[in-house]
């Protein structure tokens, strides 16, 4: 907990009202009372009024659209104010040597060289293998096994009956900062987690990034095959499968049964209807709204369509169109 | 070992006869007398005809095809059938307490910090850096360096005069399940392993999946950069050489000196000829059968062709065609 | 330090000529007095003319070229012979015993299970987390931050206020060899190291290869996401952005604040102006000369271009062109 004149000194923005007492930052859909959030992109202005948010930054052309009830940081900047303001609530590196001992239920198994942080809780009939790291506060379901070498950063929650296999990261830092005029970055901490349901597995050296606020969310049954990218505020809907060096950008929404093909990608604040499929290498860049589907091809099209468009250029190379 | 009682009970596959032993699970074409395999795709049906395996999973309208001396066990999913039984025969997860001590060759040395299995077997002169991980029962030659938090997982065979960089994953479980009709997965256990030949090079974080059955093979001399992935039960040919962030699906083989150029991927069961050069993003989904040819594009033509289609966009681009 | 009667030795070529001390291997542009170097593609000539290197690895048809006090070491296959030679300055894989004990600034926090070797330099207020492995003679700054199971290797060089996170591999061997003309490859021993200078971000699972001779350089203010390879002898610019599965092949130099797009790889050898933005996929297989712009495709052209050819092609698909 900081009081907001901490935030905004932190944050260099001006304000000279009461000093309440603010528990972290979130989008505006998302913020809850106590919150701050921000307002950057203009078409996210219906977010601001419907918002619970009790601070807002917000550019100087957008102000006016602030709720009377809400405080208005006013900047010609407010997401690179936001960064700013998000060390301040980044959770603490190293474990806590005064937090409780792992919990560790009935039947399960750490080997010697695997690494468990205070705080953490793991439930029964778990294999954590040498090398294998839980950190602080993470929470592992039961009949779960992670993998040597494979990673859950602080504050993660793991389901059971999964399996993380080695080299895969859980948690590490979604790729957010805030760009300023000269051209030097500032990060955006964070300070969300990852929450994994049951029965996922995900394979060797596969990145699935802990979100900026709130969760990254894979769903129950979802597997996940090796070098595989999920970023950060990603929900991976229930059964989807995402093939070896497949990725998501941050904030896509996968609906259930969705398949990801090799080496495909979605780019970012995406929306996709269940059961989509996509080939291998497929690029999408739009919402899919109509369940059922599958698609190919960069940009993305309907994979019988790409099939006829690339029956078309065998035409054109051949002289033929 | 198992009983064939046990296996179908497991699968929920109906099955009065005798039971007799069953030593585990295989393709039609590689299994042996004591192995159960499974009939999925009728365009294996000629395997069918000439297995060693003792019990096939059969879908009813296939089951005439089975040859008498070979038990059918019939089912409309053979395949979810073979993943339900997979989990038989998986090996145990954690070392074996009462398996022997590792045996390590002369003049090699183990850091503080490395984590090598009982039952394993690492030959002379080799380097295991702190983090490398050697599952149960791998055995790893002479001369070989494993490098900080590598993973080798148990029963995997690296050869000699070889290193395997940082992050490297061999062994871990290919990307295997059946999917049921509601759209759940369930796994088919991943119970071969890879055995790497001598001279081999894997780069930092690649990924080199176990077999379902049998061996993922990697040959002589072969040079893997980073971040590449190769999926369960291919074979990578003597002195091939895989670029940065490319991939093999499942089952590939490459013959010798193949070339794969960075971020290129080919599809799983293909089978491509010795010294082919696939240029950078190459996509690969058929066999190729001429040697010494060179290939790029997705869909995938010979380079040059690929160069000359370009070359025609360009000019439909500028509106001259 | 070696003999030139050493090198050319374990090289097999052929030298009557007095031994001089050899220091180690470097390109003709950067080698200094009393290193060797080598002369294998021809356009490389002028270099020859102008190095300070004591003695080259040349074919026959360019021995003409090699200024005369300079010693020339003719052979039909120079690369080869430099590769047979990198091996003498390899340096050690295990840690010297008799090195210092690792100099630990203030305030630094090293988990039980990090492994920091001797030789090494670690700032103030570092955290290095558990599995996490910093090679021998590594340097790193200060409120620098090693993630769980990230591996620095041997000489590499971190700034101040870095992060690098869970499974990045700094300083692995970069993908160089020769190959014989029977196909098979002789490691280039990678002698360099990395350089990574202040206030730089590493995502999870990416890869930074070593150099050849001399550094693979990231500049300041870096952000790297996830599963990104950079390969050996690149050279980032300041505030440089590589989103995930971005792939930079070994030599390429990017100015400032460039950009790569998702999924977005570049070729060897290329230079690329500041403030350039590559489109996710973007492929790209020559110099970028002019700043401000924005690429995309494969073959890169303007992202305008490529949206349009794309729109193009969508008419051709619907056989209006």
């Amino acid at each position: 907990m900081v009081t907001l004149e901490e935030l905004t000194d932190i944050a260099g923005v001006r304000y000279d009202g009461v000093s309440i007492d603010i528990s972290g930052l979130n989008t505006l859909r998302d913020a809850k009372k106590g919150e701050v959030s921000f307002l950057e992109n203009k078409k996210y202005v219906n977010d601001l009024l419907s918002t619970h948010a009790s601070a807002v930054f917000v550019s100087p052309d957008m102000a006016v659209h602030v709720p009377k009830d809400i405080i208005a940081l006013v900047d010609e900047e407010p997401y690179l104010k936001l960064a700013l303001a998000s060390k301040l609530f980044a959770p603490p590196v190293m474990e806590d040597e005064g937090a409780a001992e792992p919990q560790v239920g009935e039947g399960t198994e750490i080997a010697a060289g695997a690494m468990v942080c205070r705080g953490s809780i793991i439930g029964k009939n778990c294999y954590i293998l040498p090398g294998a790291y839980i950190g602080p506060n993470a929470v592992i379901g039961d009949n779960t096994i992670i993998y040597a070498n494979a990673t859950v950063y602080r504050d993660c929650v793991v389901g059971s009956n999964c399996m993380i296999h080695s080299g895969a990261v859980v948690g590490s830092d979604g790729f957010g900062f805030a760009t300023t005029r000269t051209g030097t970055h500032v990060k955006i901490y964070q300070n969300g987690n990852v929450v994994i349901e049951d029965d996922v597995e995900i394979g060797s050296n596969s990145t699935v990034d802990r979100a900026a606020f709130g969760s990254t969310l894979i769903k129950q049954g979802v597997r996940i095959d090796n070098l595989v990218q999920i970023g950060h505020n990603c929900v991976v809907g229930e059964y989807s499968v995402l093939v070896s060096q497949s990725g998501l950008a941050g904030s896509t929404e996968l609906g259930r049964n969705v398949v990801m093909g090799g080496q495909s990608a979605a780019a970012g604040h995406l929306k996709i209807a269940p059961f989509t499929q996509f080939a291998a290498r497929a690029g999408i860049t739009n919402d899919v709204k109509e369940s059922h589907k599958v698609y190919g091809g960069f940009p993305l099209m309907e994979q019988r369509s790409w099939l006829k468009l690339q029956a078309k250029l065998a035409r054109i190379l051949k002289g033929k169109s």
